[in-house]
Parts: C-alpha cells; sequence; structure tokens
C-alpha cells in the first residue's frame, strides 16, 4: 500500500500547480494526475453534473489503485468531496479545508476574502470552513468567473485583465479584509495583478502548499509514506494531451516531467 | 416526413440565435434544440473529441425523428459536418456554407475578414467555403478565444471587451477588407463593439439568418416544408435548465417558446 501512488485530479491542468507542490514537498512519492481536459471548465456547471464528471475522475485513479485522493480543483473540491468519500477505499483530500486553516491562521484583524468560480462562491463552503477554525472569522467572496479563461489565453499581464480585476475585487476595499484566499488553482498566475488591486498590506495565501503540507501531514500520521526513492509520475488527460504538454508550462513552470497521454472514461 | 419536426444542435446556448432566426422564418416548422451545456465549450478542444461529441449530439435527434439536422455552432460545422452526415438518414446543414456565401455576395472588393474559435479558424474551412463561391477572394482569419466567455459573462458593452477586440482585431485594418464574417453564435453580442473596432464601412455578417434562409430554400426545393401550422417547441441541454431559461434571453432577445429540459446523451 505504502509504496502505491497519489492520485491528483482535476476538472483541467489548472491543479498542475498542486502536482508541482507535491513533488517538491513529497520527493519520494509517485503520482498519476487526471485532467478532464475534454470537459473543462466545470466552474459555471451544476453541481449534479459536477459531482457525475468529479465520481468518473476519482473511479478512473481507484482502478490504478492509488493510496491517496488528492482533488486538486477548488470547484470539485466545493461540491463533491462527500461524494468522492462515499466511493473511495482510500483517504481524499480537497484544497478548501487546507487553504481555509492557512488563512485562519493568516489572518490579525479576522477578516478574509475569498475569489473563486461562481460554483465555489455559491456552495458557501469557504466561509463555513474558515469558521470552524476561526469561528470569528467574518468572510466576504467574490466570483471571478472570467479570470479562468483569461488566464488560459495568457492575458496574465494584460490591461484587460487588470480592469476586470479591478472590477470583481472592489468590494473588498470597504470590507478591510488582510487576507485573501486565491480559490482557484488558475488565480496564482496573475497574483501580481490581484496585489495590485487589492493593496501590498493584503496577505495571498493559495492552496497548493497548504494542501501538500496538509497531504504529508495525513500520510506520516498514517505511516503512509513510501519507503522506496525512485518516483515514477503519470499524466492523463481527456482530450489534447499535445496541447497540455505545450502548454502546461504556464501552470507548472517548466517542462512536465512525463508526457501526459490521452484517456477515455 | 413532412411534418416531423426539424432537429437544431449546438455545443450550448449560443445556437438559440439560429432557432430564432428559424421561428421567424419557417413559422409554421416544429423545431427540437439540443445544446451540450454539461461540456460548452468545444472552440478550444480537439477535432477528434468535438467530432465523437458532436455524433452524441446528432444521435439523439435523429432518434426523435427530425426531418433536418441543423448544425448551429460554427465549431462544429466546421470539423464534424462530413461525419454527421456519415450517420444521419437526413439532410444536415451546417453554418458556415451559407455564411460563406452570404460574404462572397456582399464583398465589392474581395476582401473578406473571419472571426471565430480557434478551432474554427484552425480547420481553415472559412477561406476554402469562401473561395468556392468567389474563387479571387481574399480571406483573413483571426481566432477570439475569450470573446465567447465575455459574452456568457455578460460584458457586452464593457470597456475590457472593448480593449480585446481592438487587438483581435488590429490586423484587419491594413487588410482593407470590406466584409467581416461573424464565425461564432456569440459574436452578433457584441457586435457593435467589433463595428466600432473594424469601421462603418465593413459590412459584418453573421450566420443566423443566411443559414435560415438556405434551410427553407433546400425544405422547398425537396418537397419538405410541413403542411400544419402548429408548430410545437422542444429544447433540450446537458446541464442546468434553469439557467439556461434565465440567461437565453441574452441570445433570444426575449423568453424561450418552452421551458428547456435536461437530458443525458
Amino acid at each position: 500500500m505504502k509504496d502505491q501512488p497519489i492520485g491528483v485530479f482535476d476538472s483541467g491542468i489548472g491543479g498542475l500547480t498542486v502536482f508541482k507542490e507535491i513533488m517538491e514537498i513529497l520527493p519520494n512519492e509517485s503520482l498519476i494526475y487526471l485532467g478532464d481536459t475534454a470537459r473543462v471548465p466545470y466552474g459555471t456547471r451544476s453541481k449534479q453534473i459536477i459531482k457525475k464528471f468529479s465520481l468518473e475522475l476519482a473511479q478512473f485513479l481507484i482502478k490504478k489503485k492509488v493510496k491517496f485522493l488528492v482533488v486538486s480543483c477548488n470547484t470539485i473540491s466545493a461540491v463533491a468531496i462527500p461524494a468522492i468519500k462515499k466511493i473511495s477505499p482510500v483517504f481524499v483530500l480537497g484544497v478548501i479545508n487546507p487553504a481555509a486553516k492557512q488563512a485562519a491562521i493568516t489572518t490579525r484583524n479576522n477578516k478574509i476574502g475569498v475569489i473563486g468560480t461562481s460554483m465555489t462562491v455559491k456552495s458557501l463552503i469557504y466561509p463555513q470552513k474558515i469558521k470552524k477554525f476561526l469561528p470569528e472569522a467574518k468572510v466576504f467572496t467574490e466570483a471571478c468567473p472570467l479570470f479562468v479563461p483569461l488566464v488560459e489565453e495568457g492575458l496574465i499581464d494584460h490591461f484587460a485583465t487588470w480592469q476586470i480585476a479591478k472590477e470583481y475585487l472592489k468590494n473588498f476595499k470597504s470590507k478591510g479584509i488582510d487576507t485573501l484566499i486565491l480559490g482557484c488553482t488558475h488565480y496564482p498566475l496573475i497574483k501580481e495583478i490581484v496585489r495590485d488591486v487589492v493593496g501590498e498590506d493584503v496577505i495571498i495565501v493559495d492552496s497548493a502548499r497548504p494542501t501538500a503540507l496538509e497531504l504529508k501531514r495525513i500520510l506520516e500520521a498514517n505511516n503512509l509514506l513510501t519507503v522506496k526513492s525512485d518516483p515514477k509520475y503519470e499524466i492523463y488527460v481527456t482530450d489534447a494531451p499535445e496541447r497540455v504538454y505545450k502548454i502546461a508550462d504556464l501552470f507548472f513552470g517548466n517542462n512536465l516531467p512525463v508526457k501526459p497521454k490521452k484517456v477515455t472514461l
């Protein structure tokens, strides 16, 4: 069991930011990534269909005999974790709990902002989870549906993105937040624009590192760390593996450790 | 056969602009619309997966015994018409031929611009079809991948959309086009921004009306017009029918004739 790979899955390729953090923090672990590039994005779809698609992704990794399931997508984490836990024989960790915990630790004035896809914001999961760690927290949320396509089209330092960010984030100023959660794996790529708009004093939290650290903690606590040191990496997508390989450096910083392969779910 | 409905299908709900034109031009015909809202958008996916999804949509309507298939999506029309024709027992009409023909008639200087999704532009189908009608045409194309999410988020008269349009369309000025095809059903919604950027002298052609007129011509020529006058309308989507009903007026101008129902393909 210990030497089985960890499964990481996502609506698309944004979760490669989480995959990369896990590679860095747990360099001995084998990893399998699955991204649903045939049906991305999930953030504007219904809860029902997001659950259906997510269970199909989880099943694929369960069949690969992973020892742990990491849900690297905020939208899936927001609505499908209970359903995934129900079918999973192994631990399931989403990105929301770790990010919520990190923000609860970071804030000094208990005023926390959260941005994410329409579904993540609508689910109200961030306020709920943050208050579990910090009951006196005041949480303000804002959906930023255009950030994903803007990032995917590479407009990460474009004037139009800044313009749209200014509108999405305008309410945070008057709320006096001191911490802002980037509740979507695409948003770290426009962190500088977000920082410029919300101001230097606001601490920005993204989910990749807290999730990788939480994963490590759980593996250690349950004696599930691998004893080997020759990690293997596999990356699967449901459409256009060549395109993923080409644009992955946007999220991954450099070339992927292996070429993505196409699978049908 | 004559009194069977006409099937109209699309990657999402943009094709409702075509549906509406057909309702106006053929007011006696019964219509069934199918939009794949669970997997929209198609424009950035691979040819292979677009064909697969399109055949699933076509099969659904064929089982409903439609007398005619209208492909109201430019992306599907660009890559999947031959595959759909192969499985269809009835006529298949896409939006590209009618729009190409219209542009060939409209141009005076034979210089035509085309904008569309990445896949529609990459397919090179517009230059090919336009030259069939007007061999001396010079066709210039530009992919505008952000227009669809900008329209779907309602930024149809937003400064950021204008900014992005200015960049996408900047090359057309020096080419001296006198006609521009809006090669995507979402684009008519930002026609005013496009017109402002390319200039008042450029004639803008969109595919909805030419397609409805071409459909009428083929039905007449093949003696397929209904003899009844009590049209029935059905609208199906693969996700979030309530949301579709709410935002459809964006494309439809007013309320849909019936509430959309959800189907699983």
